[in-house]
């Protein structure tokens, strides 16, 4: 079937082409004229301004933008008011699903289905598929179950599940009303924060066991390690993390990655530590404490990234400023 | 080749069947008389005491341990009392890697290899193969090659890794001196206890996905909840869960494991909530605490298991015995 | 000089007695006529309407609302329907501060000042006075000047702060315009509930310095207490609680509170640890989550008191689900 | 009465002056000459080496370290082995327990007594006395009743507590065996660290308050800050220190010393914000792990510091490393 595609970044790019691959017709538009030029060179259709782009798509419209979160709702509205009763509009970006219970109201005055598709896959999505978390209406849904199946990995390699008992052993999956979407992928990004920060405290912890190796001040601004001739291995940690891809508990798709990742680079020296962090992971804890639903993991992870970020200094200062006031400890220097 | 297999539980009963299938030969001794004649009819040696147990190895023997932690000091020190220069005593169980690098540092007087294995996959392992994580002298961890390879999982379908190169990619490495591989597999458990966390912690906030839809009280010591409009989703968990292994960046074994354990029991109605430790965590939090590493996320994981087990209860009794002293506040009903 | 305030709770009432005593005079107002009643003999003039109570006020007016969070802000337009251009609405209750803003901008339009003041002391404020947290335009803020003076502790005994170089010595401040007051009294409650959570988990420590005289199952799903000679004292905690008090860093308020608590009630029987929580921790972990800065001393003294309430159940019983899925373990029972 | 100290560090040496100002006398000893002659200057007895220390005392002697933890055993045994049968060996510094009951047990098979006395109080006590939490026997811990009474701060003012129903009101506890004492001050210590941390993440949050002034990027690594109009205050950090000491509910001796920190220095530009931690939050936190209580707020407090100390760094990098993998994800500069 045809649908129309805004925002052709990395992830809008390679979802039209998985859907090219997969027979379905693509329109598609970005502000960014070279990327609706390479993709009209795979077979797209391409618009050079959103009007176009409406006109192009045949009725009943689908409309996906894939957008960054902070202009979706504002493009969204452009992008309907291009449209009429019975066609969509689709946001699989990282968006607010506050947003999208709050536009599908507005869009359905007018008759147009708002779907919101948390889409998971990164980079990967292209070749792996994409894991897709759906919310909206059951017309539009339904309509599009050909696109979502063209997204979505499809069932496991040997496994022939019943589509009619659900289509989640496909990879993808209707939540619930307008929202519900973007909440599941909201709090699966959160876990996914948890996820990445075990691996990276583990290895973290992995790292140290040399340090019974080092020699350690010994002065009262400095803990002793108690026990040194329990720190003393030198762990290959791309090896262990190779390791554990193999019939450990901890296998995962994370931990792929991460034993990928240190196999190229084991000190991680292109990195320098400043987590970024795009909003999800903070939805997901207002909407745990919002329903008083403990997260202590979650939130760690989340603080973590603030403080990789500087956002502790000024905190940290008044710790330093308050043991020099009561008992006149002085910084050590890094 | 032959090895000797003592404790045979759920982990060591399984280990000697995946080992008797790779065509090596198994002696085995229980202090549980069933567990060694159940093994025997699958083709083992077996032994009814440990002297037996010891006598029936050829030399160089190997003694392979799979016991409570709380036990296998004293059990290790017992078998090798039996033994001789060029032996090999293998601690295949979860203990504490501080006991193997003082019992092999023991042992080495005599002659006795010490050798400790994490061993990962639980009830799976006799098909899907161990993870083993392995600590212990070149000499002992080479002889056992052909034991280690046969326990692991061995290469990935289609793969063909080079032995050379390393042996993490058929699941099993030689992480270091004796201590190495439990500090390894202390650590993998670690991690375990956090990557679980975070997947429960995210169904617990999807399953209050739809606190919007109930009466609340609307009294001082109630929090409100500030926007019901948005807590409407009644969210299929089960069916998240297997989506999610379709695609999504946090697919895992750990999260197949949910998926199947939702889809059989929903509700869980069968698990109470008290969740056990059983050393792994809390002796990588020392282990982060001694080299001053920061684990947030994994002592968040672990907290909250002894909270599970009613140890906050003190705690909380204290809290508000603190808000009726400031406030008056009266403890509201459950 | 006048003031009204409506709602006679236990803030209320002691706020009211308090200003008597420095001379004020009180119009009041409460749906409860009894607690009009209780003031009015006291000698406060007293209103059975909301209307009565406006009507009693000289100009320019101003109505004090000390009410539930979840209805001030419809209470506080009823107010404001009644009044005019000069007129102050006060809000000392413990509401959002987004409402503060909001409502204040609304009121600005028809010339009336809205002041939010954050007001801690609890059931100790009648005699040791009240901290405020002021937020609103200037004219109001100067105009209550005697209001928050006598409300206010005052000045330290023996010492003569010069109140033209600021307030705050004398136990209030004006932090900003509307909607700063309630800001700084929501950080001040999420403050609390970490120092409350530092002082509970420490007393629990304490209480546990015993364990090693209790005997201790030896299963595989019970993490042995690795050296029980150094957990044989029994420590006397309402004597530790009231030595802290003196001369320690630990020493506050809170301290001497919970000295008190103690004292009273060693085993704190008459708690049963459901620790309630009225929005402020909330408040000011999104505040928190909002401008990126890790608060996780805070968030993890709010968590602890959704599981004190319940609300991990569910994760804890997917992880004990998870556990017998990966290792066939059972759940012990409690 | 008489005693002797032995370590005239910013603690020894002032409890020697505040001891010789109640009348005590004291002979002391320090490797650093000047310091001792510092004391001779204001009465005290010098020393010039251990033995002439210990040949100055009476028996039965009383010999106090004030040492750094990490040789506070090996010199306590080396002037144990001057001393005999009914002599009293006083470790006064932030000694780990372990060591204390270790030793105690060790000195107790040559009749001399093994004192631990956590000290809290810093450079103040001098003024406001010492909190004392003592651990040992009762002959000696009833012998040195008059010196814990003069290093103690004494009933408060205008209170007229009982000594018969305790010690704790006068600032001085016996906790129980040898060990009780610093067990007891290292929880202090852990409490402590919480409480630093609740005030230092909530001044954060307040320093916050105007992150809807700055203007903020709107790419897709930056999460968008969802209210600015929330984020407007300006807060006067020096003033809400001040305010809360009067009359708040988290008035503290912390908070008084916080107040006049920024008052001094309102940025805290002195600082830098790498914050030591001595021993005592680790070893909380162990005997939490041991116990299996749950501290989670102590473990956030401990872990910022490590962070502070930049020990978050590898961990950070594979955060950004498995961003990259899956997303394609780049760091931000910071």
């Amino acid at each position: 079937m045809q649908i129309g595609m805004m925002g052709l970044g990395r992830m809008g790019a390679n979802m039209v082409r998985r859907l090219m691959r997969a027979g379905h017709q693509c329109v598609v538009y970005d502000i960014n004229a070279d990327a609706v030029a390479a993709l009209v060179k795979d077979g797209a259709i391409g618009a050079s301004t959103m009007e176009e782009f409406i006109s192009r798509l045949s009725k009943p419209r689908t409309a996906w933008l894939m957008l960054p979160a902070a202009i979706t709702p504002k493009i969204a509205d452009q992008v309907a008011a291009l449209m009429e009763d019975g066609d969509t509009v689709v946001d699989g970006g990282n968006s607010y699903y506050h947003d999208a219970v709050d536009q599908a109201a507005e869009l359905a005055k007018k008759g147009i289905d708002f779907v919101d598709v948390g889409t998971s896959g990164g980079v990967w999505g292209l070749e792996r598929g994409y894991c897709l978390m759906i919310g909206g209406p059951d017309r539009a849904v339904k309509r599009l179950d050909p696109i979502f199946a063209a997204l979505a990995p499809g069932a496991d390699p040997g496994a022939t599940p019943d589509k009619a008992a659900g289509t989640a052993p496909f990879g993808y999956l209707h939540c619930g009303p307008s929202g519900a979407g973007h909440f599941v992928k909201m709090v699966h990004n959160g876990i996914e924060y948890g996820v990445m920060a075990a691996y990276a405290e583990g290895m973290n912890i992995l790292k140290a066991a040399n340090a019974g190796k080092e020699k350690r001040a010994a002065d009262a601004e400095t803990s002793p390690l108690p026990t040194p001739q329990y720190y003393q291995f030198d762990i290959d940690l791309p090896a262990v993390a190779e390791v554990w891809r193999h019939g450990s508990v901890i296998g995962s798709w994370l931990l792929d990655l991460t034993a990928g990742a240190l196999k190229d680079d084991p000190a991680l020296a292109k990195f320098g530590g400043r987590v970024s962090d795009s909003g999800e992971g903070r939805w997901t804890l207002k909407a745990a404490i919002d329903t008083g639903v403990p997260a202590p993991v979650l939130s760690s992870a989340l603080f973590d990234r603030f403080s990789s970020q500087g956002e502790s200094a000024f905190a940290d200062k008044l710790l330093s400023a308050m043991r020099f006031a009561f008992g006149g400890h002085v910084e050590k220097k890094g």
